[in-house]
């Protein structure tokens, strides 16, 4: 274990958080609020402690997957520390348990809140919020990849580790350049985002803040009613951007790049589409007449869809009262989750490919033991490796899930309760039903239970296995 | 495809149920009941038809792995029509869908049961639902396997569809003589268990119904209360039972041949003992105080343990009204089941320690990619096809639930009564929790959603292939 480097990449995360910090504080002095000043106080502490690691660089750089994994796994602890001292000791979140839930449900681009009014915050720690989650969707460590100077390939490590996805899909041959270039086009997302949605009317405090948590597909809102106190218009836009958001981002870098034939004929971005308008069809069908017109139940059905399989969670609408069918829908799609390759939370849609093929092969095979077939996406082969990682996937993901609602239920909610908090916690999307529901919030769990959840959101979105790494007793073991 | 062998075999089929129906029509004559007629009646054309199919042997009596699933499924799906027809033409149970139900969830030893009071069938019936989980509990197919004469080892094809567990473990060179030896055990077991009752003061009748559905571990029961109404001492004869009934059965041939240290060092088993009794002293604690002294806390935990881990579904007690934490854990077993090579549905234990093990191995090559180990029970080592087979398994398990609570939820009940539903018939169990508690059952579905888990009972049942592969287009298909 290379404990030098690793030291180093964490100094400089500091280093990095310490200068996001800036941007909630100027906001502070925009609104003239003085809780700004503890951005600051916390900023200068940060880069005090981040200069002293990172004032020499190790001799040895080298870096292998192991280190990828315990690095992307400490970074984020670390993470979630150091961004939830403002909220905490601000006093804007006096419980530490829950600043610590708030923080990491931000980075993680959950968007689960343990606050019933998010709208009694100070504009700075709500930037913050909605901040962070911009930071974490698209990943800080990529961010810092595309900024720090690393030699070698080793750093695919690290964005093998904290990249959402089967597989990472390299979009140049360098991955400062892949990383730069993923977040030109995040930054491009974002930036029409906040245009189209100030167009429409939306005041620009909240206009900034939304586009980072739609983008991020993070989903924590600046009204305590989420989406559902903006006009129709605006949900509209935002819907169109949770759209856009669960698409695999090497999907806008063909689009970028003018190869359009590519673009479109991805397998998983046809699978999303087909899986996206099949929801909102259903849904619409089944929840028009009840309470809602036709363009009502569209609207709604577009925006929840949207919302639940980019594992964003904004509401339009307190779904938690639709009936089972369209409940039972968007459970299914907390698990789908968007596009690998996206900000999104969730299994991804490209696995769920991998596992129809598999089965698919799996019942050929049956009948006619001796053939042996491929798997291939896109024409390509999927490889030994890369399908046996998803399968494993699999199984943790919903046997940890399944241990999390086991834990959880200690506090005697209801299984409802208790089964969309955590599919919610793992899938990184915020609200779950009955009391986790989208006008309700996760403040009536124990601590015992927060930790829980907040141990899910991680695990969700570092797609399970590096906190799994940092866990085995074989990776401390000396050989 | 070789059709004549699977219609040569299927007339032995319904040979070997016409004469099994022969049991029923006694029990009507002692019970002195004019319904038990319907069981000769149909008897008789059951066994016209059979002996139409079965007058000459196939030339070609050679058999692929294709025909033994599909020798599976079409024998399962002639079965449950053919049983159930005396509960429908003798006016028993006057709805088809209904009497389909029964038969079916009494074959697969799901034990999910229509009739809110099953005191009102007449004896003959009564005997009939709990005789067939006896028939259906070891298999049918290897039960013909026994006594008819099949030409070379095709044979371990059928053994292999219908058979539960990952690996059919052969206890003998000849399927023959290892499906005389599983039924010798599961005959013994059953014998024992019936003089037991009997000896602690259960009616002969209900000893021999509750002996047939316990070793089966299908759960029907003769009285409206499952077992609540027995005193403490049956309680516990049963809960015993039931506790070896989840075992494999290749521990009984071990101890049969004297081998103990292999019985007793079977990793399965092992993992079975300590799943079983940490949930026991879970539960105990968990309920402890909450209604319960410290025996009835034990002997319900006990009981429900043994009902929902090996799938049979007795209640002893209201367990929907327990705390969230024991729910869960029952909910949990309901996932898990029984070993393999036992009555019992669910995932099975062997494959549970097949996912830990190779979560396990997936850890340790992510951090040294170089490293192969190979995963090994029982000191063997597993096989490629039998992990990835166990994988598939596992995802098509979780898809056709996802699946199956969505279509049914289109009747608009709740998540926790949708979700136990599903569970409970695709694990072969019986109840759920909610509004398919223990105290309930399942005539609250429309027919649609009967249907749905009419096809959960039999895909668990035969563990999820057979069924597919009938459904596959590629099985259909000529070269």
């Amino acid at each position: 274990m290379n404990k030098s480097m690793i030291s180093y990449m964490l100094g400089w995360l500091l280093n990095t958080i310490a200068a996001l910090m800036i941007f909630p504080f100027l906001v502070s002095l925009y609104y003239k609020e003085s809780c700004g000043k503890y951005f600051l106080i916390c900023s200068l502490i940060y880069i005090a402690v981040g200069v002293f690691f990172t004032r020499k660089r190790p001799k040895n750089e080298r870096f292998f997957a192991k280190e990828g994994y315990v690095m992307t796994a400490f970074s984020w602890l670390l993470l979630s520390l150091v961004g939830c001292l403002p909220f905490f000791i601000s006093g804007s979140i006096p419980s530490f348990t829950n600043a610590l839930f708030e923080c990491i449900s931000g980075f993680t681009t959950t968007g689960a809140s343990i606050l019933d009014n998010v709208e009694k915050l100070p504009k700075c720690m709500n930037f913050w919020r909605c901040f962070i989650q911009w930071i974490g969707g698209m990943g800080v460590l990529v961010f810092m990849l595309a900024l720090i100077p690393l030699t070698g390939g080793q750093d695919l490590y690290i964005m093998k580790a904290e990249s959402p996805g089967p597989n990472v899909g390299k979009l140049a041959p360098k991955v400062k350049q892949t990383a730069m270039y993923l977040y030109v086009i995040y930054f491009a997302l974002t930036l029409l985002e906040i245009i189209s949605l100030v167009l429409f009317k939306m005041p620009v405090y909240d206009a900034i803040c939304t586009s980072f948590t739609t983008t991020s597909t993070g989903g924590f809102g600046v009204m305590a009613t989420s989406l559902a106190g903006y006009s129709p218009a605006l949900q509209y836009v935002v819907s169109v951007f949770l759209f856009l958001s669960g698409l695999n981002y090497n999907f806008f870098f063909f689009i970028w790049i003018k190869r359009f034939k590519e673009a479109l004929s991805m397998e998983e971005i046809k699978a999303y589409v087909i899986i996206f308008w099949v929801a909102v069809i259903f849904i619409t069908g089944n929840i028009m007449g009840k309470g809602y017109n036709g363009e009502e139940a569209f609207r709604h059905a577009f925006l929840q869809v949207g919302s639940i399989i980019t594992t964003a969670g904004f509401a339009s609408n307190d779904f938690d009262l639709w009936p089972s069918f369209s409940k039972g829908i968007l459970v299914l799609l907390m698990f789908i989750g968007g596009c690998a390759g996206s900000t999104c939370g969730g299994i991804k849609v490209s696995r769920i490919i991998i596992y129809l093929k598999t089965v698919k092969k799996e019942l050929a095979q049956l009948c006619h033991p001796r053939n042996v077939k491929i798997i291939q996406i896109d024409e390509k082969s999927i490889s030994h490796n890369v399908l046996r990682s998803a399968n494993n996937f699999f199984i943790v993901y919903i046997m940890l899930f399944a241990l999390s609602v086991l834990m959880i239920s200690l506090d005697n909610y209801d299984l409802e309760t208790n089964f969309t908090a955590v599919a919610s916690a793992l899938g990184n999307i915020g609200p779950g039903l009955s009391l986790v529901g989208p006008t309700r919030n996760f403040d009536l769990y124990s601590d015992f239970s927060k930790f829980i959840l907040m141990f899910d959101m991680l695990a969700g979105r570092l797609e399970l296995f590096p906190l799994l790494v940092i866990m085995a007793p074989s990776t401390w073991r000396k050989k």
